[in-house]
């Protein structure tokens, strides 16, 4: 009888995961994710900021697959497991498997906090680049109706709480949109005065970077706009804006980039997490007791070198694909492998011309880091249209310095 | 002093109106809309049947103005009208004018019945496009997952209710979806076998052309799998799906695409309005009794050979540019002139290298009749980028028989 895997999440591990296995015509594959859609979620940051349309950085995962036959895609949403049997229990049914990937990846992470989610949203899905588009533009409409000074100082202030790779991202595309793109559009408030912050509790941003990128990235913000406050801890946020140690800041846009923690069906399985809720793995990352189960990407805690590595795309994808091979070498009574991970180096975009970027012992800034960020996304692009139209929409910015998709798409009447 | 002119909607009439005054450097114009966006509402459905993107077919208002230093753009809504004092009372302000065009446009039209708007959504904003587009994908991802053969029919079945051009080309963008860009991508269902009726209540559909013309739109339809059903009059619509006369016809997705009416600010206006509210107009599109306030666009009843210009795009425009020359003309002691609108023809688009056209007393229909609706909604799109953007994004789904935006977005988590 053909062996059934299941994969939960189409993310970049459960992605490579399927692409690695549906090569063995003799193996049944399912996939299963609550979105119809793979997301490049490092550009998510691009959509929320006007820069690129939702299509161009997502992909029907039924396309992907259409030609597989031996590929299923289900849009449902998994609720549970009963691993003594060997099914995935979603919300519309139950799924045996001879073999499990969870590849679920993670969620925001407001500490304990949740309340602060009403006012500082996060950028994790598309409906939340959105949603974070709708208020970051609506902001500029509400100061340019503005009846007072304060007010309109208050719509003008953008605060993103995070110096990770994400905030530096989101912060550097606001500063853009308010020194350039909207500059000439207003009539009563002149965007380029808007006050941009970013909040770093840590000593400096873009903590995984050498200490000299760190600060070449920051007087790169800073050219933009952005003040970077760093040793900064925000104690509360409400609808007024946030407070940062004892000092208060009236802002009506307020981002949350400052953590994220594993997908809570990580709760569902047994043995050892870490303190972000990620699952402790063997060397071939199957689960503690259960041979038959994986797990992958941004869920799972796999130590290297003495720490666990990060939650990023390239960890996912090799993590994803090393699952699918150990699974591959059982069905030929090979031996598995242990994983490792193969650091190609790390990059961070900060605005046109403007990037950082750290391969092995090569450090990049400027015009050089930026062009490799641009082809190494572009060539991470599923699909060779959305590559096409990824590369349009950012060479039609470049030579024009508008925004593509300026929208504010709400229900107002 | 300045002459201050307000214009209320930024569709095509108040676009029209504002470009056409802009030229008058003497003159302050403020341009009012609940939207940030103008959008080219002829290819909305493209949107809501994932062909293009929203940012494709509507363009920021502030952009399109940004070097006009005479024009005010004012997100807001209006919500009454102070006319012997000369005001327009918006959400957050009261704005005096010397001279207030009215485009205020249309809105949906249930007929009495507005609880059908629970089960039976419109088309008419970008919002609109997001959920009929969400509505349509999700069918079959729930007819994939059915239980029974009955629930699999009803997420396999589609209403359109309305034969003029909207529900036409809404028909028979679903009907290629089915028939084309969904066929490879399920598993337990075939798309293919979707049943998609165009619902009509008078004896044919697209009522405006020649029945011939009409006839052979009815047989493309047909050629994508769409059955018309003329002279059905909905009697009731509800969860379940729609009555036509006695018969009732369960169905996952039904599309409203009736009727409209004029938008609801047309009841703030004194003076005769026709039975969709409609307000009629002088010779000159002025409002009777106030020479200062023009009426444009599908707000308006305007006469012409007996009978009220019909509520399209062109009209809309032709208006909009006129009530403006009326303006400069009395600002010159100049003749206000009568509004004539000349009509280019009508089209309406079916599929792939489905297209009617009549202009004049030329019909055409199929290849050339599509080429010229190509041709002709290109170069009225604003915008170089947009043109460009959607002649490609036309140009590969023609070659590859794909749809670019196949995303659903929605909270699902």
């Amino acid at each position: 009888m053909k062996k059934k895997i299941v994969i939960i999440g189409a993310g970049f591990a459960g992605l490579n995961a399927a692409k690695t296995l549906s090569k063995n015509k003799e193996i049944e594959i399912v996939i299963i994710d609550r979105k119809n859609h793979h997301l490049f979620q490092p550009l998510l940051y691009q959509v929320a900021t006007a820069g690129l349309n939702e299509a161009d950085i997502a992909y029907p995962i039924r396309s992907i697959f259409s030609r597989k036959k031996n590929i299923t895609v289900l849009k449902d949403v998994v609720v549970d497991f009963d691993l003594e049997n060997r099914h995935v229990i979603t919300k519309s049914d139950k799924i045996k498997y001879d073999y499990l990937i969870i590849a679920a990846g993670a969620e925001e992470n407001y500490f304990g906090n949740t309340q602060w989610k009403n006012y500082a949203p996060t950028i994790k899905t598309l409906k939340d680049a959105q949603i974070l588009r709708n208020k970051i533009l609506n902001a500029f409409e509400m100061a340019e109706k503005a009846k007072s000074e304060n007010e309109k100082k208050k719509f003008l202030t953008f605060i993103i709480i995070g110096g990770g790779p994400t905030g530096v991202e989101l912060a550097g595309a606001i500063g853009e949109m308010t020194r350039i793109t909207l500059a000439k559009d207003f009539r009563n408030i002149d965007p380029r005065l808007s006050r941009i912050i970013l909040i770093e509790a840590g000593k400096r941003i873009l903590p995984s970077f050498d200490e000299k990128l760190s600060t070449k990235a920051t007087r790169d913000l800073e050219s933009l706009g952005v003040q970077v406050w760093t040793n900064s801890l925000v104690t509360e946020i409400n609808e007024k804006g946030v407070n940062i140690g004892n000092e208060f800041i009236e802002a009506a846009t307020v981002i949350w980039a400052a953590g994220i923690k594993a997908n809570k069906l990580s709760q569902k399985i047994p043995g050892e997490k870490d303190k972000s809720g990620r699952i402790k793995v063997n060397a071939d990352l199957s689960l503690p007791n259960y041979p038959e189960i994986f797990i992958c990407g941004d869920i799972t805690n796999f130590e290297q070198n003495g720490t666990p590595l990060p939650g990023i795309a390239p960890v996912a994808m090799q993590q994803g694909k090393h699952a699918a091979k150990q699974i591959l070498n059982d069905l030929k009574n090979k031996k598995r492998e242990p994983f490792k991970y193969f650091d190609k180096g790390q990059l961070a975009t900060i605005g046109k011309s403007k990037a950082i970027a750290e391969i092995k012992n090569i450090k990049l800034s400027g015009f050089i880091a930026w062009f490799t960020w641009i082809f190494v996304h572009i060539l991470y692009l599923t699909g060779f249209k959305n590559r096409l139209f990824v590369m349009l929409q950012w060479g039609w910015s470049y030579f024009t310095f508008k925004k593509g998709a300026r929208l504010i798409i709400d229900n107002e009447n």
